[in-house]
């Protein structure tokens, strides 16, 4: 058996994000010992019970790791940034989790200074509506992506460093810069939970709630589905993000527009034209989801 | 063995909606024959090799049912009601699956004129993604919800004839008036519909779309899931349902100019306010559903 890749890896937040990086390393044999650290010692305390983590530790335990994950809410990063730079020593890559990266690019200078070479952002692309550490899964990141959004700064090792992290866990890498990143999570990602929020809240504002809810059935479950997520959060990705997202909610507010007008001349032509390049859109868009995984499954099949 | 509650049932449609119905029916043992018509042969030669009905008809083959059921995009409605009009005797009864209710009545007026007590107004709440006979579930309708818009010219005997067949296939029966149907599926079904489809629509359009689809997720594949339904059935909705839509639209519109004004202005607070409130109420309708779930287990458990 090769020896483990990372001597010592510290985790910040051990829920589903934090947890199930630190699993997938754990179980495929390639890190000697995780550290958890948090917010609430008994969330940790759950994850060491679970084997998520090894022991408990502080803001002080990453000096000697070879790699941290922040995995927090985005609006914490600068203060946990702060906490951990005066135990930061030169060996330690500290990569991030976070759904946004500019703003988490600005804390990280503001927090590191000096030190920020040893901070490579980045964003894996995973999720469940599940929390916590008893939601962890060790495959939770196999076969999806992370995008690293890598500062001029970095050295080619430190990447290297988070790109084999993520890969030991089977996930693929890509690389965006940090507008791109964010300009392209505001799209398909961001605006879609600010519209489910704001439809159920919408709803759940009537007099007559209880009555539309009664009625609502699959379709409503499946697009609101991410209004389940938590609002802590959205709140702070909204915030983070929040001129790219102001960018895509006025593009979407004028596509509204736009079929607004057709539905008040009941233009039906243009309507189904709408409807049907969307439709059309969508399923060439899962056509291609599903190609790229039976291809996979046909490679690790021949593995 | 009982006899059969129905001699005779017409299906117009007979893909997943109108199948389904006549299969459950079938399977049930309540009815002797099922006659499927609809605008395409060889459909209608695919329902019968899949034993979903017995025999192909046409409209005028309505003469003599006990019930006919019209499952068709609700344009289609008015043309389908004027060729079975001077076939339809005084014992037969005429319901439909259409998704808005006040536009078909408009039409079933207009097409049976003096008939028209014999025409309960249907929607079965149920559905998937497939289509056509291959889609077919007997058990499609169990434990859904059918609401019947009755008529004032109705016979208690007419409805009850529809209500039982339905409930035959499992379902529970609502009654509503038209305008109260119309409004709250506008709401819950009609309008985030015309949403999914938006945004799909959007994105495609961006001359970066391809990379856009490369990064969207689980989250945006739920969200948009009914953007992948039939633009011509939406588009006869939309249009059907034209005035309750543009209520909901401008009421949605709405709230999202006052999420932006949140966001312009960077209040978390208050963006967190609505983003919690949508979750408690969506969790406290997920926990609803899945109690009624457990309880109707629990029910059909003990029988």
């Amino acid at each position: 058996m090769p020896l483990p890749t990372f001597d010592r890896i510290v985790v910040f937040g051990v829920g589903l994000i934090g947890g199930s990086f630190a699993l997938a390393l754990k179980q495929a044999g390639e890190v000697k010992q995780v550290i958890g650290f948090g917010r609430r010692v008994e969330t940790l305390q759950r994850a060491q019970a679970l084997g998520i983590i090894d022991t408990m530790g502080d803001a002080s335990s990453v000096a000697g790791a070879d790699l941290v994950l922040i995995a927090a809410p985005v609006a914490q990063t600068e203060m946990l940034l702060r906490e951990m730079q005066p135990h930061l020593q030169a060996g330690t890559v500290v990569t991030d989790a976070g759904s946004t990266k500019s703003d988490v690019i600005q804390a990280a200078r503001a927090a590191l200074g000096e030190k920020i070479a040893q901070f490579v952002p980045g964003h894996p692309i995973a999720g469940r509506e599940q929390n916590g550490p008893e939601a962890v899964l060790a495959d939770l990141y196999h076969g999806k992506k992370v995008v690293l959004t890598a500062l001029p700064e970095n050295s080619s090792d430190s990447i290297a460093r988070v790109a084999g992290a993520w890969e030991r866990c089977g996930a693929f890498i890509h690389y965006l810069s940090a507008e791109e990143h964010d300009a392209v999570f505001a799209a398909v990602s961001h605006l879609p939970h600010l519209l489910a929020y704001a439809l159920v809240g919408d709803i759940a504002s009537r007099q007559n709630a209880d009555r539309l809810f009664q009625y609502a059935a699959s379709g409503f479950r499946d697009f609101t589905r991410i209004a389940g997520s938590s609002p802590e959060m959205w709140r702070d990705i909204s915030l983070a993000n929040r001129q790219a997202l102001l960018a895509e909610l006025d593009a979407y507010t004028a596509q509204l527009a736009s079929l607004r007008t057709m539905l008040r001349s009941a233009d039906g032509a243009a309507l189904e034209q709408v409807y049907a390049r969307a439709q059309s859109a969508r399923q060439s868009w899962i056509a291609a989801i599903e190609a790229a995984e039976q291809a996979r499954a046909h490679e690790q099949g021949g593995d």
